[in-house]
């Protein structure tokens, strides 16, 4: 085996990577400015800034290959890092994801088509967007948006007034509020051969901009082909190595492109119990030169985040086909504190049981 | 949750154990001698002999309930122990689980038919046991066997000549030999309040003593009741709490006892991706008072241990539907070092993945 891992954060997606790692004999260290973060049980925790030129350096010594699971971090600091240590994946994805102009621009680049858009670097520039593309709107600031985060709807021109000071002097992105169907993500995996697996859709349900539930889709062939097909062209242009995940707009027959995280991605928490091996083992695989795992699904499976406040959990527990991640973090108003997936050997049966997951939650 | 679950022993099943638990929000803390268990990563562990009252007493201090993946414990101290914490399993199982003729003598009592067998405490009453029961047979040291250690077969009177000096001079159970068709498994987890959840029998192959290869068996509705039903007298006769596995001998349409494990068991590895909660889930559900899971089997599956020497993990991840499952223990003849378990949608493509890895596993 190769050894030990590097992981840059070590929230729950690195505690999930840990998980999926141990049992293949890795060791992990994270890197992380919390006191105590989730995964920080499962491997030595280095507590610094992420962009603590030491501590990355600390890191990179004591870490065969280097991954992260937040995408936020300086990538000058990780270029000069990849010059000395193996970082998978690289940093060109980690520009395109730290700058919604860059991501968009590179989407288009992709063949990928999104909605469209303006961006804006002062309250006037920000006001003619809002003119030429006319409202609905969404206004998104450029950098360091996550969850819902430095976004706002803009109806009207009003809604425009003071806006940029609003969110906080930077450069925004104004896009065309897009009258979707519904929201659906792929998540796949390429290996250092370029070998690249993919995961079925997975159809996603937000509620203020966090999300609440993911469903892997059976079927629908001709979209899963589409995003296919654009998830091929992302990760090959960029020579992408490890588990990426891209989010649609269903608009009719078509896919417009959203967003992209390159790590493992909250929709697709439900391959740990529906596929035959998960997204997070298939990033680990990828990043240290294994053959990837099959992404067969061998069960339907449905996920729901826990948000704000546990439920107790020996009412979840009671439901048939849960299984319930816990990740340790003290509870706040909009935190990820957990998830609990369903699987079942059919969709009614999923559904049924989703629906008294649900229930369980709206009592808290 | 219930916070802290107390280990004594702390190799791959303390380790297993663990990985189920975490995301659950359980914290571990192991008691095993030795210097770098399998289990010591996942959580804290305290270095000591199994039978070192002042660690068990640390242990009984940090933890909010005591459980065990090794039944070799003293029993005086564990009662010592359960007076002031919760121990699940209660010793009552562990007593039968340390003396084979305790053992046969229970089965007998619960209505679980076994071999013939005599015990004998001298190489006089060995050689009178002989006569009686007539070879083949298999004698087995009373105590401390396990993974075929302490067992000779004995063919004619012989094999029994100065037997009872190379066993160790110790008490010694003899048994007819069974002419079986095929050995199974039964795992179940018994809950605080007697509700009892049973996995679907499983299919074992011993070599040499050691468990090469199990099989979660489909159908066979008339054995697996018959297996139920003496699960059940084991069970509430020691009002049981957590995960239990019994072997069994298939003879024909009839089950002869075998001997049973008051703990997680190997042949039920396959339950971690084989089945909608594990045996590993299960019995930390059952432990700290929480609902069972469904052991709902939603895979076809099987599991081969990995013994003696790892194969190239590479050659493994290959081979579609696999997990691996790597104890982190180093190697050494007879040692088992890990497992892998194979999954699919039908038996047919179980029974091709499956050979693909006996195959790998012959070229070691």
């Amino acid at each position: 085996m190769i050894g030990t891992i590097g992981v840059i954060g070590a929230g729950q997606l690195g505690r999930m990577l840990a998980l999926a790692g141990i049992p293949l004999n890795l060791e992990f260290i994270f890197l992380d400015p919390a006191p105590t973060p989730s995964a920080a049980g499962l491997g030595e925790h280095i507590r610094a800034e992420f962009n603590d030129p030491a501590a990355l350096n600390e890191l990179a010594r004591a870490a065969d290959v280097i991954t992260y699971e937040f995408e936020n971090v300086d990538v000058a600091h990780l270029n000069e890092l990849a010059k000395h240590t193996s970082l998978r994946p690289g940093t060109a994805a980690l520009r395109f994801a730290q700058d919604r102009r860059e991501e968009k621009r590179f989407f288009e680049r992709c063949g990928l088509p999104v909605a469209s858009w303006h961006e804006a670097s002062t309250q006037e520039e920000l006001e003619e967007a809002v003119a030429s593309l006319s409202p609905p709107l969404i206004v998104k600031t450029a950098k360091m948006g996550y969850d819902g985060k430095g976004q706002r709807q803009v109806h009207s021109s009003e809604d425009a007034v003071d806006l940029f000071g609003a969110l906080g002097d930077v450069p925004l992105v104004i896009e065309k509020f897009v009258d979707f169907d519904y929201e659906v993500s792929l998540i796949a995996t390429r290996a250092l051969d370029g070998e690249t697996r993919f995961y079925p859709l997975t159809r996603n349900e937000h509620r203020n901009g966090i999300l609440l539930e993911s469903r892997a889709l059976p079927g629908d062939h001709s979209l899963h082909l589409q995003a296919e097909q654009h998830m091929r062209a992302v990760t090959e242009s960029l020579d992408y190595i490890g588990t990426m995940a891209i989010e649609f707009f269903v608009c009719g027959d078509k896919l417009l492109g959203n967003e992209f995280a390159p790590r493992v991605h909250n929709s697709g928490h439900w391959t740990i119990e529906g596929a035959a091996c998960s997204q997070f083992e298939n990033h680990l695989r990828a990043i240290c030169g294994l053959p990837l795992g099959h992404p067969e699904v061998l069960n339907s499976a449905s996920m729901l985040n826990l948000i704000g406040a546990m439920p107790n959990p020996a009412e979840l527990l009671a439901i048939a086909g849960l299984r319930l991640h816990d990740y340790g973090k003290s509870p706040r108003p909009g935190r990820k504190l957990g998830h609990a997936t369903i699987i079942a050997d059919n969709e009614s049966s999923l559904a049924n049981r989703t629906q008294r997951v649900a229930e369980v939650l709206r009592t808290l």
